[in-house]
């Protein structure tokens, strides 16, 4: 098996020759991978067969064996995946400025590729698709470290992709593929300084939690939502319902969805029963401070872990406050600065909220759920940054780049 | 002494109110805190004094206690800076970029302050004013935490700023120093997730290693230098001379000097002699491989660990070498990614040169000495970063922010 620092140094090389290649090449390469992932879906399916045969062994729940299984249409997903990646523009060589500066030096900030990209992620294996061709289009070659439960079926995916870079003229090991599910080996990715210039983890809270606490690699640290939405003293409490209704229950297991509601206590008692009997619909259950209770009297006690913890689940938190004040302390307190929401008619309650919600999408009268690399327009999402270094937000191929100073002189030197 | 936890928590609560303070209010205190810098420049100046003899006790080199003396023209120096500061303009609140959705949705994309900047720095006093104010322009609440050699000056310096942002009504706590100078305060700085939204080391490669090794906190590397000059076959000779002369010689201890010379065989018996006899006016020692010595009689043997060196010093590594090729190989191997340079007529070496090389700032006939946020324009300098995430090359005012996506909706869901 290659080691560590092997697969590091092939992918270290790989990058230097993907840096420089045309978008034409990339765009090949991706395609020959789209194709290749289609043509040879037999070797996928049987691969993650084996991968689901574990899983029933190992008594996975239901609900991860469907996130891991694959079949014919979810593959043509994955090409089709690829081929929109081929499709969007090419983020490298963008000018991002230019100066003549006093000495007579043309200066110019180029966009580059970062390099080598590490990629540590859970159980679903379309991962491995989507985020090699997010990275191979963006000319960073990546190393791939996924979890134990689909091994099989990313070993057969990304051989694949490799042998279809190759044959498009760009090395194989544009992307590698960690074999060794072995704790260490997420461990040593992490701390691969000499060769991995960045790392992006892909699952939940614990995943992200250790990386943070593991890498000396620089990390983009993305994901975890603890998304309020405030219903300020002012809104429309229909529309407040109707938002909530969807950010909470549209897709509960995602990092955009509400996990809780602030309610401005002049509204409280004309808003919390609509919003209740939207909730009920899909039987959320609603755990509310006091004031929440006296109101609804189905809600569970809300404790301070509940105000903290990302549900993912048909849960809610519930407080009642006096003032966007208090909404904005307890925002401050608890956000993972991922996207909150404020409900109002009331122009500089909005502005207040926007200017002062440190968060990564901050919204006025809509859903959280709109934090999306597609639905903001990026074309595609490697990831939902939640920590203000480098890239905030949905990632898409303009936050894979990094740039670097271009400055022709014809003799200058410095005085 | 104030913990860690509470340096910590009062400064992100700071960081809270700083980041909604005007232009006016910022620069209100910037001016505040340059003019009491001025007017209780005898405080300074008498702390300074402790430092110096407890300098002279620890036997610090003459050059160091140079470094770390303050007089009236230096604090001078250090107002007009923090001046300089508030005269720039505010890199907060700029929209990046707008769009109206497909569903109506209006999106603006803002810059924001960081939060909370951790700086760890080692001696020279005066990067606590510089540092602070550069933080402050930005939204940004410090922590500082410098050497011990210069606590006494660091001491007198934060409390004088603190007093004077708190009297132009901004929190005193937007800027703190670490009084303790145990290494368990810089550990636990670098380990402050929960308050410290990033960490840029200020000084030597050692500090910087040790922060990269063990802070959980992002950071951003900053300014080792192992920067190539290479003399390609169709090179200006005597350009070439006078260029590493500058690069090498007119600074040496600084980042962005010339540490390692590569010369195309096809003009090294013109070249070298030439290069030589300009580096021999300052003493320059220079280590070369054998076709180097073949051609300088003088020149000692280079080994390999002088090719990896930042000398900081009047010493430069020569390699001779077969082609462009080679001159790239070796850059890739051994350059830390700072600045790099080529001397040429032709242009394709010069494309591939700017191309294939991966440094921050990479040059076509010019001196590597310009990679600094001051002849690049950006009017100040937190620091030159050599790695690719988030910012790259000088930072100024423009990477001391991060952005939020702002979204005003009209009841808006995800379908």
């Amino acid at each position: 098996m290659t080691t560590l620092t092997q697969i590091g140094q092939n992918a270290k090389s790989a990058a230097r020759a993907l840096s420089v290649a045309s978008s034409s090449q990339k765009n090949a390469a991706l395609l020959a991978v789209a194709d290749a992932i289609e043509a040879r879906q037999n070797e996928i399916i049987a691969a993650n067969k084996t991968d689901l045969q574990n899983a029933v062994r190992n008594g996975m729940s239901q609900a991860m064996q469907d996130r891991l299984a694959l079949n014919e249409g979810r593959i043509k997903g994955m090409a089709d995946g690829v081929r929109q990646v081929a499709a969007l523009g090419d983020p490298v060589g963008r000018t991002l400025s230019g100066s003549t500066l006093y000495n007579g030096m043309k200066m110019t900030k180029i966009t580059v590729p970062i390099g080598v990209i590490g990629i540590i992620f859970e159980s679903r294996p379309n991962v491995t698709s989507d985020a090699a061709a997010l990275c191979l289009k963006s000319g960073n070659a990546c190393i791939l470290r996924g979890g134990s439960d689909a091994i099989n079926s990313n070993i057969a995916i990304a051989g694949i992709m490799r042998g279809a870079i190759e044959s498009a003229g760009l090395p194989a090991d544009c992307v590698s593929l960690i074999e060794d599910t072995d704790r260490a080996t997420a461990t040593g990715l992490m701390r691969l300084n000499e060769y991995v210039d960045c790392l992006i983890p892909r699952g939940g809270a614990g995943l992200i939690r250790s990386v943070v606490q593991n890498a000396t690699v620089p990390v983009i640290e993305t994901g975890v939502g603890n998304c309020h939405i405030y219903v300020e003293g002012s809104a429309d409490a229909d529309m407040a319902a109707n938002i909530i209704f969807n950010a909470k229950t549209q897709r509960p297991s995602v990092c955009n969805a509400c996990e809780s509601l602030l309610v401005d206590e002049n509204i409280a008692e004309e808003a919390l029963p609509k919003i209740a009997a939207r909730l009920a619909e899909k039987n959320v259950e609603i755990r509310g401070c006091e004031k929440t209770r006296a109101i609804l009297k189905n809600a569970k006690e809300a404790t301070e872990e509940d105000y903290a913890k990302e549900f993912l689940d048909y849960i809610i938190s519930v407080k009642v406050v006096k003032n966007i004040d208090e909404a904005l302390d307890h925002i401050a307190k608890y956000s993972t600065g991922h996207s909150e929401s404020i409900i109002t008619r009331d122009f500089e309650a909005s502005q207040r909220f926007v200017r002062s919600v440190d968060s990564a999408a901050v919204y006025v009268n809509a859903s959280t759920r709109f934090t999306d690399g597609g639905e903001f327009g990026l074309g595609a999402e490697i990831g939902i940054s939640t920590q203000k270094l480098h890239a905030r937000g949905p990632m898409g191929l303009n936050e894979l780049v990094s740039y670097k100073y271009v400055v022709l002189g014809d003799g200058q030197i410095r005085e």
